[in-house]
């Protein structure tokens, strides 16, 4: 049920900004324990001067290729499991695209499982509980 | 209060981009109970490849027209007026627009009544909570 | 830690808008309490129709120069430091860009220390804690 969205500067070649959605997912999988083809990924592209850090804050390095992941999930998930997922995510956001994990930013936020309807104007996790 | 953000294609026509913010307000007034007026809608449209889903996970049959519904709002629905609310967003989607109801998916997050600023800097419902 | 996301018309001018990091990160040192250099923003634009409030409701006189600020932070503000934050993003907006109080809207979301990674795959608040 993750939903995931990636804010990317449009200077982010397409062939690597592509690649994003999979690359969550996988680590999701290897971490916090989703199904399998889970996977709803929006990215959001800014324009030059649209998506601003601070080049340094927290002692890192980071550069135009800096990105946000944010994540929306139902409550549940431990601190250990976060912490797998974060290092899992920039893991292979560098394998994959070569991105620095200085520049991978990750924000969880968390709802309840009456909060997701997957479709067809259904509350799925919900129908399930009463079945 | 809610505050909507709708992620779509940038092939969604614009004649149909434009009647979801009323689609989603519609819903919200026969379903959670929200005031005359109350409508705050950001829609952001994602290139190719850019908005991306599983195309059957949950049973669905999702195709290019796939949208997401992000709705924060304070705290304190109930399960049944979120199922309502989903009902009614998936069922004037497709009447209006055509979009199937497999492919609206809806996702809720909550806050406080001291989380929200309408203007002119102001907590409007702490505010009118101290009257 | 805050993130932002701000919505604003892609006819706002360019050099207003490169305004509001600014602007925003200014306010929260006012109010909430973040430490130096703490600035994490992505700016969404939005075409003709695709950034919708109603022009009256609360009281309030839009423009189409309305813009949303949403903010994600830990929790544990008081109410008073939202209000106080509130004011500032309102009084510098007008200030600096010449918005008017009326057109801006701000929405906070909360989450947990464990919720947040900063760069190199690690939860820095947790570490922080442990250590």
């Amino acid at each position: 049920m993750p939903l995931v969205r990636i804010s990317v500067s449009e200077k982010m070649p397409v062939e690597k900004r592509k690649q994003l959605p999979q690359i969550v997912y996988d680590a999701m999988r290897a971490s916090i324990n989703i199904p399998e083809n889970d996977l709803f990924v929006a990215i959001h592209t800014h324009g030059e001067g649209e998506l601003v850090a601070d080049a340094h804050f927290m002692g890192m390095q980071r550069t135009g290729n800096f990105i946000i992941v944010s994540i929306t999930m139902r409550r549940g998930r431990t601190v250990e499991m976060k912490q797998k997922l974060y290092q899992e995510i920039a893991r292979l956001a560098q394998e994959r695209i070569g991105t620095a994990p200085d520049d991978v930013m990750i924000v969880l936020a968390e709802n309840g499982l009456e909060d997701w309807s997957f479709g067809k104007g259904v509350a799925q996790y919900v129908a399930a509980q009463q079945n």
